[in-house]
């Protein structure tokens, strides 16, 4: 499952929001249309709104007329402002955009070509990466998966949200397909915009691994019956003191997996760790997304006040472990985190 | 708001499931349809539930041409069997059925025509001390929230769902309307079938009472910023010990209360507290009610296999009071449900 792609000078992605209804390919070499995919989650998941924003700045590399370094340069810097405005929670983006620039600023004094072709480049390797990355995560991650557990996981963290095989479900797929441990999966629906019920379902159903769908108020009913071993989920900005944003939902979650005593990991490369804020901005995202199921059907009275925030923070206290593409970190995460960006 | 009505030998009700788009009253004098109407959720919370059972028993004894009290007798035996099969949970149905009977049962040799008229008045009686019950319930809980509280409340126990007024919905009533206490509700959307967005929304927009919406995974997300003071919920059934089965999701919310260290009561009339079981059979629905939105739009992979129990059951240690019509019940509830339905 390749989500998104760079096709001379264009880019092809999945919609995802037309899932599982359809499988729909939008081609573009439009900035304003890229950015509105990631605003609209048509693109979502941290990990594939970093490689379609590092896509999106080589794709206006590539097709630039620019005659100069600076021309050009300002182009992308321009694409990188409005990308930077689209989501704010998913440091991935962030993490992506600046490594584009960083790459963009060693090229000064390049010819022309040399400067496109690098930067695709660097986008498609921040994409490669991306995939390599997930399937390290599936690798360790797996190891904490025992033959006959009972996975669950919240929103979707698969192929769908990263450049292909997922961290969360990159983990399930490895014991799953790999390892051959005999797991099933038990999926959260994901209110407001339903990513369980319609893309971890279609994933897991598409290579045989078996899910059961629930609503998200059933977590605890599940938990309290014994029917869940362990908790995956992905993330989309982790600090270093382990604090995780993930979708709204997660702390809940984690809360009630501490009360049952349930192991709960975050599965997550390390481009999503922000290895500098103290605090992570919650997006929160229009009423409608609540009012209505994916805006085809109201389900509330029109005027209703609505809360509708995007993500939530899960403290580490919660956290058994962060699967990373460098390893597994544990507590204190300020320690074990550090070591693995490497920082002092 | 009479959400049910018993109109010279026909029984008329809200249909809930057009709510909040349409609302649409049926009538009918057919034991199957109201039977249906109960399995689909049209009629729907246990103390209506148990309200629509006494009213169509009532209706079955005034409608019948039987030429004996036998007859009548098992004319009205085998509505109320119909009835005990429509939904095994809310035990205010099996309550208000058993009580039906028992009247019955002292009309013996009695003119057909009074067993009909006593039949019919027991009903009634049913109907109203539910509506005097919910205002008791509602005088009492109001007690115990505070001028400034932010409620959350779970599904939907107002007048919809009783004979009128309200158990959970009752309090906050009770406490906005004739305390005058500035107050403010946040209402769960509640999946799968979406009462809380659909009814409790609703019914606080009608009295002008505010409220906000969220979906159920934001729970957790309101406590730990502090957004929710007290949680009200109604219940399906409560055992002696304290246990208490109501709307799926509910247990959830009690466990992130109690880390949260918000007061968590439950408001029920004495006549859903089961005196005699020492379990609660969970109902669990059809998969289309998780698979789709209301049976209008599919939100999932038709193959996928779902779990949608309506209830789970929280324990008593999660339950700060229990306030039904006689009084506010506290911990250890073996001992004050007890003293509440006098017995020893």
């Amino acid at each position: 499952m390749v989500p998104i792609e760079f096709r001379k000078g264009k880019i092809r992605f999945i919609d995802v929001t037309k899932l599982p209804e359809e499988l729909v390919y939008v081609e573009t070499d439009n900035v304003e249309r890229l950015a509105n995919a990631i605003e609209k989650m048509e693109i979502r998941g941290a990990p594939a709104i970093g490689v379609a924003a590092a896509l999106c700045l080589a794709m206006v590399a590539y097709n630039s007329e620019a005659k100069s370094y600076n021309e050009l340069a300002e182009e992308v810097r321009k694409a990188a402002e409005r990308l930077r405005r689209t989501r704010p929670t998913a440091y991935n983006l962030f993490w992506s955009i600046n490594r584009m620039l960083e790459k963009l600023g060693k090229l000064k004094d390049k010819p022309l070509d040399y400067v496109k072709s690098e930067m695709v480049k660097e986008a498609l390797n921040i994409q490669l990466e991306d995939i390599r990355n997930n399937i390290a995560i599936g690798k360790y991650g797996a190891n904490l998966i025992e033959d006959g557990d009972t996975v669950l996981t919240h929103c979707n963290a698969g192929s769908l949200a990263t450049a292909g095989f997922g961290t969360a479900l990159g983990v399930i797929r490895y014991a799953y397909h790999v390892q051959k441990k005999k797991i099933k999966i038990i999926a959260t629906e994901t209110r407001p915009l339903l990513q369980g019920a319609r893309l971890t379902a279609w994933e897991l159903i598409q290579e045989g691994i078996p899910v059961t769908l629930i609503t998200d108020n059933m977590v605890g009913y599940v938990m309290s019956k014994g029917l869940v071993s362990k908790i995956v989920v992905g993330a989309d900005r982790i600090l270093l003191d382990g604090r995780t944003a993930n979708k709204i939902g997660t702390y809940s979650i984690a809360v009630l997996a501490k009360h049952h005593n349930i192991p709960f990991y975050v599965a997550a490369p390390t481009s999503t760790i922000d290895p500098e804020s103290k605090d992570i901005p919650i997006e929160h995202r229009k009423p409608y997304e609540v009012k209505t199921v994916l805006g085809k059907i109201s389900i509330a009275p029109k005027e209703v006040n609505v809360l509708n925030p995007a993500f939530d923070i899960t403290p580490p206290e919660f956290i058994t472990a962060i699967i990373t593409e460098k390893g597994i970190a544990y507590p204190p995460y300020n320690e074990s985190l550090r070591k693995i960006l490497g920082l002092n």
